[in-house]
């Protein structure tokens, strides 16, 4: 398959702009290789991008695809003066647009989002990321009335990335609890729970998968074994139907689609949002 | 100050759209609130979220801003003729000349991006966040030489954060471990780093704001001191001067920045990347 190389040049981090250049390029037949050249806040920095992207341009047999999300207007008429790239904007072609229907100037301030490290909305969500490793795995339970939601499900099915992702990418404080075989035998969920119905959310998992997974850690043992897979899965799910706990299978959905399926199914309140 | 309503409506997750359209909005002077609509990915599908988008409308003083990414024409088709928001199309304006960029069609499939679970980029990204926890806080040695990065700083000054995002953005293994009072009685670094030199990178923050984070966890302590602080934050400075280690200041930068910044220093081999 044809290979290209895909460069980002931005004035902040580059990262929602790759992200976006993955999701497009999603679409098309062929490799990537990455390049990102963050940070371009002036005129000389821009200038030492144009010689990054005339430098990989000369290693490469197809020109490179340059995606860039500069704002000052100088920077960037620095940037796309180069003819080494294949050049696409992804900012300016918003803004007139957005100028009109908003009835106001862009600032053109470069990197104001929330990347912002001294917002109210970034140290919120630092908390969060903080109060859900703290609330992994059912490691304690103080202060868990001011999770925003508990995952419940067994062993290695993808409660903690799901959470840590929560926290990190949406501010929501997610904390986790397995559940085990002697909920199982007691036929109840954990007392830890009581009081939290409403802020449950279930993750499922095929235990042909959960197997594998538990394989890479135990190989061999009892825990990995199918067939205890299977008895844990199976208990796990009538113990959620039967507290009318809604679940999703992680088996084929990335962290990203869970906890958007989550935010959808469990009412979680108005975070602060300052762009 | 203007709040807009905006809506993402996406046959995926939408969060990539999501962050885009904020870093598109952060040029405006204007408070929004966002509304996510998810996983549209049929022609009835559609028709749901046109009707989400009246019912925001109808309730909104301005006509909501509508940003979409509908790889499907069909379904793009019946969401772009509702009339009740301004809308943004964020895909389709971009396909078109990538195509002629790269001489071949697109595949018209939605989602085929990062999120997809069942990849090898998407397991590598959920491997590197099992290891980044195990290897949180010096926690274990084991495996250490498997870490793409490890960071060393004083406690509290943004590492843990920083592990988690570099693994779960950019599947990079990373592990933390504190540099404590004993190290700088001792004038040297923990000894379990030895022979990790070439993969190390240093936190540092400015005691003030050390002190009140550390305030926030145990007011009133030694630990939390301002002179305490002053200590351990020039101890540890010091430590990472002598050994040549480069270092980020987290006191008013985010993690993205500081992922952003350490991924330009250290030599981390390429990843697999198969969007």
């Amino acid at each position: 398959m044809n290979t290209r190389n895909i460069i980002i040049v931005s004035d902040g981090t580059g990262i929602t702009a790759e992200n976006f250049a993955h999701s497009l390029l999603a679409q098309f037949d062929i490799n990537i290789k990455d390049h990102r050249v963050p940070f371009i806040d002036s005129v000389d920095k821009a200038h030492i991008a144009v010689q990054k992207i005339k430098d990989i341009a000369a290693n490469s047999t197809n020109r490179p695809i340059v995606f860039t999300t500069l704002v000052n207007s100088e920077i960037n008429a620095v940037v796309h003066a180069c003819d080494a790239g294949y050049f696409i904007d992804l900012f300016t072609i918003f803004v007139s647009p957005l100028e009109a229907e908003l009835g106001m100037n862009s600032n053109h301030t470069s990197n104001r989002l929330h990347h912002n490290a001294d917002s109210v909305a970034y140290r919120n969500r630092i908390e969060a990321i903080n109060f859900s490793l703290m609330h992994d795995d059912g490691q304690t339970n103080k202060n868990l009335d001011e999770a925003d939601v508990i995952l419940v499900g067994v062993s290695r099915c993808g409660k903690t990335p799901t959470s840590l992702y929560l926290a990190m990418q949406h501010g929501i404080k997610a904390a986790n609890c397995p559940l085990i075989p002697e909920d199982f035998e007691r036929n109840r969920l954990p007392s830890s729970l009581d009081g939290f119905r409403h802020k449950l959310f279930g993750l499922s998992i095929e235990p042909q998968r959960l197997s594998e997974i538990r394989n890479e850690r135990r190989a061999g043992s009892k825990y990995a074994a199918l067939e205890n897979c299977r008895y844990e899965v199976n208990e796990a799910e009538k113990l959620m139907k039967r507290h009318g706990i809604s679940w999703a299978s992680s088996t084929h959905k990335s962290i990203e689609e869970i906890a958007t399926t989550i935010l959808q199914e469990i009412n979680i309140p108005d975070k602060e949002h300052v762009i």
